[in-house]
């Protein structure tokens, strides 16, 4: 049966210099992406932006409110460049308090290591008022969620234990699944048929992308996207035999997640 | 002597569908960002969108007109999802008309190959009018540059050679250039002492970005960015005396240029 209900969308604002300078490669993104599309989220769009407190404001406000929700990554460590967590509650207009349960989970992780709670370390129990907490197995430091926006780590380490802890939490559509055929035609042969393709399933989504061999040998991977499993056997069975009618080889996958 | 002159800014465009799936990890950022950056061009913000032209078309307009430069970067090849031609031509109002040096360039390339020039191919002949080309060496599609916009391909052996062949042609400030210091100190420690050198140096931006080693040990590296090495090496020279008041080890690097 055909999943007709609206799809469930998401952004992620990835903040951080780091990311911007090029010193930092950014891995959040795509490992977001796969994860949310398990649970029926889609990733409809990313904006990378600095350590500049207006501009975060700026791109929450926008992300939260065109998209079902909202992930952020960075920013939420105990030094000043770390300020997200002033961003969201400026953002979501609420105040950023102390959250007692935060702050027992930093002192239970630094005396058993033996640390001091530094003051620089107890800003990362300010949380805005009425937020849900999201655990950080690793160093302790919550993350957390405040109407639509989830706000995670940086570390990819500590973001994806975060993700791993709200996933079963989010609401999502059907999951989108795929169906990639590669093969040994250029890009341009097949364009004119993919397109008709196209047309002919537009709720399908058509992804064409191209890798140029030493040799100057063409290897086309054509990626069939959508919820629904048996539309996407038939509109792959469609490519390859535009293939085969054209001369190529194809390799085709059945159905994956990604 | 110091460099007061403002900043040249860019931003960065990613646009495909295949980025935010999580199936293909974007590098084209970080590249460009290092790039811009030796010819005094400061990247200060990314935006991943899907292929949906009127999005590419909002986001165009918005970046074009807050930053200096714009690149964007995929969907520019000859498949039915490569519009970023049209949408940039929407974008900057003018018509997409076939180029006849850009038709040149591809009918050699093909002839060379033994390989049709497809309508398909010859779509990617289709640039706004008035626009001047970017060299493509490896598969002869060109990019282009219209007004401050320069459209680029997403596959990064050709997004590379396409921004070598542009980057001298852009007018920048002074590079900025980066002092990196690493310590054995958790964030926590060193947060007041590196706050109270960023309050005493706001022009210079003061990174702080931990690791959590597997025995729980900390790591944390401190980078300082500024177009001044002078400054730098004050501001470096203040953490290190940070760093060994609070009983850290310090290892630091000289002046670098990410």
């Amino acid at each position: 049966m055909p999943d007709t209900s609206p799809a469930v969308t998401a952004a992620l604002l990835i903040i951080g210099n780091e990311i911007l300078s090029g010193r930092t490669q950014d891995t959040n993104l795509s490992h977001l992406a796969r994860e949310l599309n398990q649970v029926g989220v889609q990733l409809r769009e990313a904006r990378v932006i600095p350590d500049v407190e207006a501009e975060i404001v700026d791109a929450i406000n926008t992300l939260r409110q065109r998209y079902d929700y909202l992930f952020t990554t960075g920013g939420i460590g105990p030094t000043h460049d770390d300020i997200t967590a002033e961003a969201v509650a400026r953002a979501v207009q609420r105040p950023l308090l102390e959250n007692p349960e935060a702050r027992q989970r930093l002192e239970h992780h630094y005396r058993t290591a033996g640390l001091e709670l530094t003051a620089a370390r107890l800003r990362m129990a300010r949380i805005p008022e009425g937020a849900m907490l999201i655990d950080n197995p690793i160093s302790s430091a919550p993350g957390f969620q405040v109407e639509n926006v989830f706000v995670l780590a940086g570390v990819p380490k500590i973001m994806h234990a975060m993700l791993d802890h709200i996933k079963g939490q989010l609401q999502g559509g059907a999951p989108v699944r795929s169906r990639t055929l590669k093969c040994n035609l250029g890009e341009g042969v097949i364009a004119a048929g993919l397109e008709e393709i196209q047309r002919h399933y537009p709720q399908v989504d058509i992804g064409s992308y191209p890798r140029f061999g030493l040799s100057g040998s063409f290897q086309v991977t054509v990626v069939l996207r959508h919820t629904d499993a048996d539309l996407l056997i038939e509109v792959g069975d469609a490519v390859a035999a535009l293939i085969q009618r054209l001369g190529g080889e194809v390799e085709k996958t059945l159905i994956d997640d990604t």
